[in-house]
C-alpha cells in the first residue's frame, strides 16, 4: 500500500494536478497538455513530432469520418510520390514560390564509411542525385504532372481524388500539431471540364469542411474567402473555415482552393471538349491536416486537461471500479461486466480500467486529464444499491444513476455533451465577436478582448499590410454568408461594401 | 453507333485483348498488366509509383483488414517522423550498414532563385543542415531513440505499436509493386520485459500475416526463418513467410523480426525489473508493404488479366446492362434496381455500370482486366425469363441464374472463388516443390521447373553464397515446421538435419 500511495502521489504531480493555468500562461498550458495527455511529443528531428497512441486515435477516428464524407461526395483515395524534382516543383510559378523557402530538399542517395570516424558514416559525394528532390510540401505539381498523362478528352473528366499523406514544410518556429516540419493530411486534387464544376468542387468541400468539424469536433467556424495575400502559392481563390480558440485568436481549420486553370497551364494539360475544341483543364485542391488536433484541444480544454467530443473521444466512457481486497474487487468485477456489454452493444466506446496497480483517484485524474466524457465509478455500495456514480467530463457534474436507466443515461448524456460544447464554443465566439468602425476601437478590441474583429476594408493589399503591421491582426476572412453593408474602411476610411474578419491567428 | 464502335475497338486495344501472354515473357505480362488495370504506373521521379484510384483500393482493403487483426492482437498506432537525424541512424551498426547504401539524404532546407537562370529555382547553399536526415528507410532507430524515454520500469512494458507509413530504400533497379525507391508499408515495434516474451510476439506477428495472405489474399505460404545472410539488418532471427509465384520465383511477402536486445544497446533503453534490477528491453519489429500488391497480381492473375480474391476485390460483383434503345434500358434498369439491393444489403460489393458511353463487350473486357469476381449480364431476353447470366472471372464460366437464386449464388459462389484460388495457387505450390539429393538435381530443377528446391545445406554462409552465385538461388526460408532429417549437404556433402527451402526470388 506504502509503495502505491508514493506512485500516486508522483504521479498526479506530472499530471492533472500541475497543469498551468490556462490564465496563467495559455500558450504553456497548451504544451504542456500536449504531453501530459499523451498526444504528442517533440523528436529528435528539429520541428517533427512523434504522434503517441491517444493521439493517434483521435486522428484516425478524425480520418474515417473524413474518408468516409469524402467517398460519399465522389472521390477516390490514390497515392502519389514523396519527393518532387525540382524542375516540376518551379512549374507554377507562384506556388514554387510560396514553399521554395521551406523545403527539404534530398540531394544525395547514398552515405559511405567515414573513414576519418570508424563508425560513423558519411554522405557519399559520389552519390550526388543529377536533380534535386523536394519533399513535398504540397502535391499539385507531381499530381499534375501525373494529371497530364490521363486527360486527353472531357470523357477523362473529371477525376476527383484524395491521398492520405505526410507532407514538409521547414517552419522555423514549431508548435506541436499547430505548426511542425512534417505533419499528417489529407490533400484532395480534382480535374474538372468547366470553371462552374471546379467553384462548386471547392464550395462543396469547404462545406464538408465546414459540417465534419462543426458536427464532429464541435467546433463553431466561419466560412469565407481569403484576401489575396493570405491566398494558397497558385490559387485563384482560396475558401476556408476559421476557427476561434479560447484565448482569442483565430485558427484556419481548412482550406479549398479553386486553382483556375493555372497548374494545367503550368503543366500543359489540356482536353478536347465535345464540340471539338481543345481546354485547359479547371483545378481545385483542398486539405485539412493534423492542425486540427490542435483546435480540437484548444476549442474545449480546461485546466484540468483535455475535453473531447464524444464523437472523436477514443474512449467515450471509462469504467473506474473502487474496492479494497479481494471480496470486493470481485463483486465489483461482476457488476462490471454486464455494463460493459451492454454499452458496447449500442456501439459506444467503453474502456473498463481493471489495472490493479492504480488507485481509484490516480485514475480518476488521469481520464480528467485525457478527456474522456464520461467516467462511471461503481464500488461495492453501488453495487448493494443497483446505482453507479456518472461523471461529466465537460461540466465535472457527478449524479448517481439506477443501473436500469446507465444506457439510456450514456446516450442521452454523450449526445447533450456534443451539444453543450459545440454551444460553449459558440457563446464565446458570439462574445468574442466584436464589430468595429475606427482604428482606435479596432486596436482596443484586439488588445483587450481578442477574437474576431469585424470591420470594413477598404480591399487593398496595402492597407491589409499596415495593419497587420499595426497590430499583428490578419485578415482570417470575407465570410461568404456576410450581409453587404455600405461603411468605410477601418483604417484608410475608403469606402468599403462588406465587413471582413480580422484576428491575430495560429 | 459508329463512334462507339471505333472506340471499342481502340480501347479493347488498349486493354486485355492485347496483353502480353505470360508463356510469353512473364515480367513484360506483369509490368502490363499492373499499368492496364489501372493499379499503379511509374511516375516522374525515378523507382517512385502512382497508386493509381483502382491499386489502392485494393490496398485500403488489406490495410483494414491487417489494422484490425493488430488492434485485435493489443496494438495501437502511433507515428514517427519520416526523417532520422544521421547520428541516430547510425547508431545500430549492423542496421546502418544494411541501408546506408540505398538512402535518401536531406542536406538543405531552402531552395532560392537561381540568379543564372530566370524563373528558376536551385538550392540554397546557405540552408546547409548542420546535421543530414536521412528519408527513413525503416524505422527502428527513431523509435528507440523514443522509446529510450518512455521506458523507465517493467510496468512501462510492453509497448505494443504499429505506423502505416511510407518509406524509401533507393533501390537501382525498381518494378511496381515489387521493388520501389518509395513504398507503403506498416511497421509494428514492439518492446519487451523478457527475451522469451519478444520471442512469443515475432511469431504472433508471422502467424497474423501468415493468416492474412492465406485466408484474405488466397496465397498459400510458408512459414519459416531466414538463414543468417537474408535476415533484416540489426535482427538476431527474422521469421518470414515465402509465397511462390506463377513464373516459380519466391516472393517474400511479409517478415517479422526477433531484435534481441540489438537496438536496447544501441539506445541505451534498460527498465527497472520487479526485482529492482536494470536490464535492456528486448525488441521486435515486423511489416509488410505495397508488395503485397505485386504478390497478389502475380499469383492469381492471367492471360486476361487480373484476377481478384473476393475479400479483397474493391467490386465483387459488376452488373453489366445489355439494352438497345431506351425502352429496353428502362426495362433493364428496373430490373437491376432491386438485385444492386439486395446484394448490398448483403454487404456484397457490387457496382452496376450505368454507362451509356460504352458497350457491353467493351465492359465484359474492362472487368475481366480489372479482375472483378463475378459478373451479371442482364438483357431484355433475361428480365422477361427472370433470370441473369453469371460469370466466374477465376474460371471464365457462365451459367443461367433465376433471379430468386441469385443472392444466394453469388454469396455461395464468392466463397467458391475465394477457395478455388487457394487452392489452385497450392496445388501450383506442391507440383512446383522439389526435395532433391545432389547439386545437379538441384540445378536441374530451377533450370526446368523452378519453384521450391528443398534440399539439405550444411548451414555455412559460404556454402549459402556459392549455391546463389552457381544458380542466383537463395535460401527463402528455414521452413519451422519442417521435420527434422539426417541428410547431407546438397553441395557440400557435409551432415544437415533440416533441408531447407531454396529458390530464385524476386
Amino acid at each position: 500500500m506504502h509503495y502505491n500511495t508514493q506512485k500516486i502521489k508522483s504521479c498526479a504531480k506530472l499530471m492533472g494536478k500541475h497543469l498551468t493555468k490556462r490564465a496563467e500562461d495559455y500558450s504553456k498550458w497548451y504544451n504542456e497538455l500536449v504531453v501530459k495527455a499523451d498526444l504528442a511529443e517533440t523528436s529528435a528531428v528539429r520541428g517533427c513530432m512523434v504522434i503517441k497512441p491517444y493521439g493517434y486515435a483521435i486522428w484516425e477516428r478524425m480520418q474515417a469520418i473524413l474518408d468516409k464524407r469524402f467517398k460519399e461526395t465522389g472521390h477516390s483515395n490514390a497515392y502519389f510520390p514523396l519527393f518532387v524534382p525540382k524542375s516540376l516543383f518551379e512549374a507554377e510559378e507562384q506556388n514554387a514560390e510560396g514553399f521554395a523557402k521551406e523545403c527539404a530538399v534530398v540531394t544525395h542517395y547514398r552515405l559511405e564509411n567515414d573513414p576519418d570516424k570508424p563508425g560513423k558514416l558519411r554522405v557519399d559525394p559520389k552519390a550526388k542525385l543529377e536533380e534535386e528532390l523536394i519533399v513535398r510540401p504540397t502535391s499539385e505539381a507531381i499530381i499534375w504532372n501525373t494529371y497530364k498523362n490521363w486527360i486527353q478528352s472531357y470523357r477523362d473528366l473529371p477525376i476527383l481524388l484524395n491521398q492520405w499523406a505526410n507532407v514538409v514544410r521547414w517552419e522555423m518556429r514549431t508548435r506541436l500539431f499547430l505548426r511542425t516540419a512534417e505533419f499528417l493530411w489529407q490533400e484532395g486534387h480534382t480535374a474538372h471540364a468547366t470553371e462552374a464544376e471546379a467553384l462548386a468542387e471547392a464550395k462543396q468541400m469547404n462545406q464538408v469542411y465546414a459540417d465534419f468539424v462543426e458536427q464532429h469536433m464541435a467546433i463553431p467556424v466561419i466560412q469565407g474567402v481569403k484576401s489575396a495575400a493570405e491566398r494558397f502559392a497558385g490559387a485563384v481563390e482560396t475558401y476556408c473555415i476559421e476557427a476561434l480558440m479560447q484565448d482569442g485568436k483565430a485558427l484556419q481549420a481548412g482550406t479549398s482552393h479553386f486553382l483556375g486553370q493555372n497548374f494545367a497551364k503550368a503543366f500543359d494539360v489540356k482536353y478536347a471538349t465535345k464540340e471539338g475544341g481543345l481546354e485547359h483543364v479547371w483545378a481545385t485542391s483542398w486539405g485539412v491536416s493534423t492542425r486540427l488536433m490542435g483546435a480540437l484541444i484548444m476549442t474545449h480544454s480546461d485546466d484540468n486537461g483535455l475535453v473531447l467530443p464524444p464523437t472523436l473521444a477514443p474512449h467515450q466512457v471509462v469504467i473506474v471500479p473502487i474496492y479494497r481486497g479481494e471480496e470486493e474487487q470481485k463483486l465489483v468485477f461482476e457488476a462490471v461486466a454486464p455494463i460493459v456489454e451492454a454499452l458496447r452493444k449500442e456501439d459506444i466506446r467503453v474502456h473498463f480500467d481493471s489495472r490493479d496497480t492504480h488507485k481509484p483517484g490516480f485514475k480518476f485524474n488521469e481520464y480528467e486529464l485525457k478527456g474522456v466524457p464520461l467516467r462511471i465509478g461503481i464500488g461495492p455500495r453501488d453495487v448493494a444499491n443497483g446505482t453507479v456514480e456518472l461523471a461529466r467530463r465537460d461540466t465535472l457534474s457527478k449524479s448517481s444513476v439506477a443501473l436500469e436507466d446507465l444506457v439510456a443515461e450514456v446516450k442521452t448524456t454523450l449526445a447533450a455533451i456534443q451539444v453543450a460544447l459545440f454551444d460553449r464554443a459558440k457563446d464565446y465566439r458570439t462574445q468574442h465577436t466584436t464589430a468595429v468602425d475606427d482604428f482606435d476601437a479596432f486596436k482596443e478590441v484586439l488588445a483587450s478582448k481578442g477574437g474576431f474583429v469585424a470591420a470594413h476594408w477598404d480591399g487593398t493589399a496595402e492597407t491589409e499590410s499596415a495593419i497587420k503591421e499595426a497590430t499583428k491582426a490578419t485578415i482570417r476572412c470575407i465570410p461568404i454568408d456576410g450581409k453587404t453593408e455600405k461603411g468605410s474602411c477601418v483604417y484608410s476610411g475608403k469606402p468599403s461594401n462588406q465587413r471582413v474578419l480580422f484576428a491575430k491567428a495560429y
